[in-house]
C-alpha cells in the first residue's frame, strides 16, 4: 500500500471564508436586537457562515450522523461497567433505530450511518453499507500490544477520508462523529493523554461507569499503551496503531476530509475529541471546521477541547457518545443560523437604533 | 371590582405526578445506555413527565409564546440604551414577524401571542387581540411613583390568568412567557432585590447595553424604589402595583394560573424571573411547574433562580428577553422527551446490561 501522505492532505486543509465572517459580524449588528444580545448564539452564526462560505448562512438541510464501530482488546480486562459484546449489540439497535443517537437524530432532522470497523463479532448478517470497511475483528489490547498494525491503521485512516468524501459528494451539509466501542474510552484517555501532556491519571474517567477497581485497571491500562504511545506522538498513524484503534483511525480520517471539503462538523464527546486530536497534529487548520457540540464528563474530554481552544456549545453531563451530545446541540446551530437569516434589520422593522 | 383572593388561587396549585417521576426514573434505568449516561437530559424528562402526568413523555406539540409588552416611566430617567418608544416599535415588529422570538418560534415549532399591557403609545390599530388588554399607556416611572394603582394591578394579575386559561382551553401544553418593555429590567431588579434579599447595586445589570453613568442612574432608580417597596413584601399585588408594572403583574398571573391548570411553563430571563419570585411567594407549589430555559447575564436573573432553586437548562450569555431563552432550551426538552419516549429498553433491543 502506497504510505499515505499526511503533509500533502494538511495542504488541501484551508480556513473558512473570512469575508463571509466579517459580513455575519455586521450583519449582526443590524439586526432589530441591542448590540451582543445574542451571546453565544451570535458566535455560531458566525462560525457558521465562515465554513458555509457565505452570509446569511443556509439553513443546514442534511446534517449526517457517522457512527464508528469498533472493539478494543482492553475491554477484555474489565475497564467497562459492560462486556465487549455489547459493541455488536448495540450496533443492531442502532440499525434498528432504537438507541439514543438515532432518536436524537429524528429530532434533530439528521440521519444515521453506522459503520463496523471493528466490531469483535460476526457481522456478515449486517448490510455491506455497514461491514464493507472492517479493518478487523476488534482492535488489539492496548495495555500490552498495539491496537493496530501500520497498515491497518493506514487502511481505517483512509475509510474515515473516504466515507467523509462520499457523505460530502452526497450533499451532507453538516457532518457528526459518533462512537460505538466497550472500551473505547481507554485509547481514547491514552491519546489525549499524549498529545495534551495531561497527568495521566487526571483524565481517565469512569466511561459507562466503572467502579473503583475497575478505573485502576483502565488507569493501569493507559499507562501501560501511553509508555508505549510516547515516542510515536510526532506520527500519527504510527500513534493510531501503537494506543488508538480502527474506529479512532476511521474518525481521525473523517475529520481531516470534511475539513478538506470545506464541510462543518459537530465534534460530540471525549471519542471524537480524541481522534480530533490526532487530525489536529496533522492539520492545525483543521480545527476551524469543528464546533464542538458538548461537554462530556469524562475528563480526557475537557483536556481535549483546552488543547484544542473549542468551547463546548452545551454541557449537560452526557457520558453517552454514538454523537448524542452533538445532535442536542444542533437545534442550537440551527437557531443562531436562522436568526442570523431571518431577522429584520432595524431599517427594516422600522426600530429606532440606539442614541 | 372584588379583591382577588391570592391565598384561594394558592390553593389551587397542586404539585406534579410523582407517580410519572417514579416511573420515568425506573424507565430511564431500562433503556440501553449507561446508567444517567444522558445527564441533564434525564432529569429534564423525569420532570417533563411528572408536569404532564404520566410516562412516558408525549410530544410537545402545542407550546405557545406569549410576550407580554409594556412600557415603565422610569426608561425616561435614561436606564436603558434604547428610547422608549422601541418597545411600541418591537410590538409592531413581533406581529410581522421579523423579531428574534419570531424566528426562534417558527425554527421550534411555537406560536407566539403578543399583548399590550401597557405600551406606551397609540395602538388602537393594532389588532384588538393584542390590544384588548391594555391597562394604560406606560406604568408608572417606579423610581419617583407607583407603577400602577392597586386595582390596575389587580386588573393585570387577572388578565395573566385569563390568558394562561384562553391558552390551556386552546390546546397549548407548553407555556412560555416572553417580555417586551424598553426599562423592564429595572422593576425586575427592583423586585428580584426584594424578593431575595440581595444587595440593590449587586443586582442591577446592563439590560440593553448601558454604559456607566446610565448604570448609575438605573442603580438610584432601584434604590429608591425599593426603599418604597420593602414594606409591601408580604403583599404581592400592592408590591406590583408600587414597583414592578402592568407587563410584570399579567406574567405573574400567567404563571401562577399556569400552575393551577397543571401546565408545563419554560422560564425565559430576567424578567420572566421576577414574575416567577412575586408568584413564588404566592404559592410556593407552583415552581414545580416551572423550567428554566436559560441564565440571562443580567445578575438579577441568577439571583432569581438561586432563590427558586431553579438550574436553567442552557447558558449562552443571552440578554434580549422577548422569550428568546426559552426558545432555545425548547428543543433541548423536546429531545429529552423523545429519548425517554422512543429509546429502546435493554430488553427490546437484545443489548446485554452491566454485570
Amino acid at each position: 500500500m502506497t504510505r499515505l501522505d499526511l503533509a500533502a492532505l494538511a495542504e488541501q486543509v484551508s480556513l473558512p471564508d473570512e469575508a463571509a465572517r466579517t459580513a455575519a459580524l455586521a450583519r449582526l449588528d443590524r439586526l432589530a436586537k441591542p448590540t451582543g444580545a445574542l451571546g453565544r448564539l451570535e458566535e455560531l452564526a458566525v462560525w457558521l457562515a465562515g465554513v458555509q462560505g457565505g452570509c446569511p448562512t443556509r439553513p443546514i438541510e442534511r446534517p449526517r450522523v457517522v457512527v464508528f464501530a469498533g472493539d478494543h482488546g482492553v475491554a477484555r480486562r474489565g475497564v467497562s461497567a459492560y462486556p465487549p459484546e455489547v459493541t455488536a449489540q448495540m450496533v443492531r439497535t442502532f440499525l434498528d433505530g432504537g438507541a439514543a443517537v438515532n432518536v436524537l437524530a429524528r429530532a434533530a432532522g439528521a440521519s444515521v450511518r453506522v459503520l463496523d470497523l471493528a466490531v469483535d463479532a460476526d457481522t456478515s448478517d449486517l448490510p455491506a453499507a455497514v461491514t464493507a470497511h472492517k479493518v478487523r475483528r476488534g482492535s488489539g489490547d492496548i495495555a500490552v500490544e498495539p491496537a493496530l498494525s501500520l497498515d491497518e491503521a493506514e487502511q481505517a485512516l483512509r475509510v474515515g477520508l473516504a466515507v467523509a468524501d462520499e457523505e460530502v459528494d452526497s450533499g451532507a451539509d453538516l457532518l457528526v462523529p459518533g462512537d460505538m466501542g466497550i472500551g473505547n474510552t481507554t485509547p481514547a484517555a491514552t491519546l489525549t493523554a499524549l498529545l495534551t501532556n495531561a497527568d495521566l491519571a487526571s483524565v481517565v474517567g469512569r466511561g459507562t461507569g466503572v467502579d473503583d477497581a475497575a478505573w485502576m485497571v483502565k488507569c493501569a491500562a493507559v499507562r501501560d499503551a501511553a509508555r508505549r504511545g510516547r515516542p510515536l506522538r510526532a506520527d500519527p498513524v504510527a500513534l493510531l496503531a501503537e494506543v488508538g484503534g480502527a474506529d479512532l483511525a476511521a474518525m481521525t480520517g473523517f475529520l481531516l476530509q470534511a475539513a478538506v471539503r470545506r464541510t462543518p462538523v459537530l465534534l460530540d464527546g471525549v471519542v471524537s475529541g480524541a481522534a480530533a486530536l490526532v487530525a489536529h497534529r496533522v492539520a492545525y487548520r483543521a480545527k476551524e471546521w469543528w464546533l464542538a457540540g458538548h461537554r462530556s464528563t469524562e475528563p480526557a474530554h475537557t483536556a481535549a477541547l483546552e488543547r484544542l481552544q473549542l468551547t463546548p456549545v452545551v454541557d449537560f453531563g452526557l457520558r453517552l457518545g454514538e454523537g448524542t451530545g452533538a445532535l442536542v446541540a444542533l437545534p442550537v446551530l440551527r437557531a443562531a443560523a436562522a436568526l442570523l437569516a431571518e431577522m429584520a434589520t432595524f431599517d427594516e422593522a422600522g426600530v429606532s437604533d440606539r442614541a
